[in-house]
């Protein structure tokens, strides 16, 4: 069956860091997106379009802008009840908050519980696709599948492996991580939408036997993902020197242990080096840049512009970082991400936020073949924004819908600036929609 | 007529940076506020009062929080329309954005308009009282007053003045502003429940001339408010260094035209030395900290321990600057504040934060004999706070209405991070509901 809808889109075909914004972005103020099976058929001007499908009745948004759906990449499921822990940097709010709730997730119904908030979070925020942090327990990443199948949800996840320097109770071995791991890669990666990601929590919490165990899964499942966390704070990257004394660096640790490669999406990243620049740009990995979570535990301020330079590009995705970030809307943390690059005397247009937001992401996550704009054969999962949510922004943007690239850059700026979840009006799943706004 | 509130109350009864907190703050699990010609007659447990008052129907909250309205020490009405305006830091943004957009407040009709949309705007975000910059009009002045005497709202406002380095037809003359200025203070300064302050945009766009002329309107004045912009950015405190080359330093520049005074508020204040932190001190002059703007317009991060500290306390309130700040928000920018505070390594606690968001506030704007906490005989502005107002917030405040300080501090704590002008459920001025969410 066909489904046409009709409304203003917004979407990019190129990155605006390294290509003219001109060039890159693509609006169409009266556009046709024609869904068949879940994944997009046609796209195209209301012009271009129209009297190929005319016997179809459209799906109508007028006043609104339709964008692909937003991708996080870099979060954790098991800290949705945990945001806002009061007072502590990394280290310490691991131990002090993160631990123990993280071990309410050997209870798998408790899990199944919070996964369904979690996943309800993500829609209603616009978040379609997200790259996230089960818990240390094989039954976390069930019950977090599960959930997200029913909802044929495009998911990345991954047990959290970790073996020391943490609570007894989190802890589990080096062969139990592979051998939990490999179970679950071979019951879950590539069923249906679902991917999975070895997940080492990050160099601290794993010996070195238990990093070169993730490498060798790596190893065995080239496709699957790695997803950690790197140089996110001054006295972890301290720590971590400490712990691995032949190391040359943070990411030389991930590196020797072979996890650093093009499916490898690292978090953070604020404290990183001229040489882990470039070593994450020759291996073609990816960074998961999350500003509301750097800036609430005081880790500093990321260099977007250093990791999206031309002499030593590197793939960049948002993310929310849920618990230690301080909002699931992907709006919200374009927000604080402009601030991080204004803090830094630089600037970030709207185009380059909602880029990371959307294809920036896909590619973060190497699905560009498959997500982040709205090309002919892509899956459908999109979001309608409603860029008069709410009074104050009914005033900014009184004249939307606009025709020109200027315009469009100004309004989107507006959403990214005063935009939350109650500017996504409504969230579509492979042409479905899974969410609409009361 | 008596009225009685029953719910949870949270006020501040002194400064918790310079109290403990256990001793600063005032939480009651159930409590009564009983309210006669909209001031406030009685507080204290629903235990200590109810019989005092059993023939009178309560109006219950039941699993709500009541708070003291929030009290904005820095806005510009004006800007209303223009928050989100991209790319620009301090000086840029003001020729390319603000100047354009002010110059539509010589329309009364307009400045009316923007007036409404923004009084609505700070009842639905908790703010009950502002110091607010008018534009260079007085008409613009005679909106808002006009508006805020229509909802007898105790605020505070004034008519810029500001006579170079600004297009010419923002400009007045040091006279006509001098001028102006007293028609409008006797006009307006203590009618019902509105103030006036003498409102010089900041050094870069007055004459010396225009300054000594704002001195001698507080000199003529004395009860009248200084509201004016400080060392906000490093180009800005450059120029003026330039400008007045005979300065010690930005602050000695309003010090020489006798602007430092015990009712003088002066935004941001991130970029002051040691020296001019000492000088508000002795002066009892007080800063508006505004993280949002500080952080969009990437201004840096306001110095807010040194400006607490013991050594040369200042008073600080905060500030939604907008439109330069990015929400009308006190949550959201307590948000930001947290954040600011967190990445120079230190902590702002939950009660601290909304200490200066009320109390602080009342302090900073020597109103604390008439607003800040539930004190007999103070003014009954405050607000119901809904704690679980989003599902994400439901689920970390779960367990609310709590009974101890340290569960009550964890709870105020997510509001200030989750929280926005969703979290307010209703706003009261003067015992009477002045707004109620839908």
């Amino acid at each position: 069956m066909i489904k046409v809808i009709r409304s203003s889109f917004l979407d990019f075909i190129d990155d605006p860091f390294y290509t003219s914004e001109t060039a890159s972005v693509r609006y169409l103020e009266d556009g046709l997106l024609v869904i068949e099976n879940g994944k997009i058929k046609d796209f195209g001007t209301y012009e271009q379009l129209h009297e190929k499908y005319v016997g179809i009745d459209a799906i109508a948004y007028p006043d609104k802008l339709i964008m692909p759906g937003f991708i996080d990449t870099h979060i954790h499921y098991p800290q949705t009840a945990m945001v806002a822990a009061y007072g502590e940097q990394l280290l310490e709010w691991l131990s002090k908050y993160t631990f123990p709730t993280e071990a309410k997730f050997k209870d798998k119904n408790y899990a199944q519980e919070i996964a369904t908030v979690f996943l309800d979070e993500l829609l209603k925020n616009g978040t379609t696709t997200a790259l996230v942090f089960a818990a240390v327990f094989p039954e976390s990443v069930d019950a977090f599948f599960e959930e997200a199948e029913r909802r044929n949800l495009r998911m990345i996840a991954g047990k959290v492996m970790m073996n020391r320097n943490a609570p007894d109770f989190l802890l589990d071995t080096a062969q139990s991580s592979y051998d939990e791991t490999k179970a679950l890669i071979k019951k879950w990666h590539q069923k249906g939408r679902l991917l999975y990601a070895v997940t080492p929590r990050f160099a601290i919490t794993s010996t070195d036997e238990q990093l070169d165990l993730a490498g060798q899964l790596l190893a065995e499942f080239p496709d699957v993902y790695l997803h950690t966390h790197l140089s996110e704070n001054v006295n972890e990257v301290q720590f971590v020197a400490e712990l691995f004394p032949n190391s040359k660096g943070y990411l030389d640790v991930y590196d020797q242990a072979g996890l650093v490669k093009e499916k490898s999406i690292f978090a953070h990243g604020v404290q990183l080096t001229d040489q882990e620049f470039q070593r994450l740009s020759e291996a073609k990995s990816a960074i998961s840049f999350c500003p509301t979570s750097n800036l609430f535990l005081g880790s500093g301020l990321f260099k977007l512009n250093k990791a999206k330079s031309s002499e030593t590009p590197v793939k960049v995705g948002l993310g929310t970082d849920i618990g230690a970030g301080t909002s699931f809307s992907l709006l919200q943390t374009a927000n604080e991400a402009y601030k991080v690059v204004q803090l830094q005397g630089e600037k970030l247009s709207s185009f380059k936020a909602l880029f990371l937001a959307t294809l920036g992401g896909a590619r973060a996550l190497s699905l560009e073949d498959k997500l982040g704009n709205f090309d002919i054969g892509k899956e459908a999962d999109f979001i309608v924004i409603d860029p008069k949510a709410t009074p104050a922004m009914a005033l900014r943007n009184a004249d939307f819908p606009v025709k020109t690239l200027e315009e469009i850059a100004d309004k989107a700026f507006a959403i990214v600036i005063m935009g939350d979840d109650r500017t996504i009006e409504a969230t579509y799943i492979m042409g479905e929609i899974a969410y609409q706004s009361v």
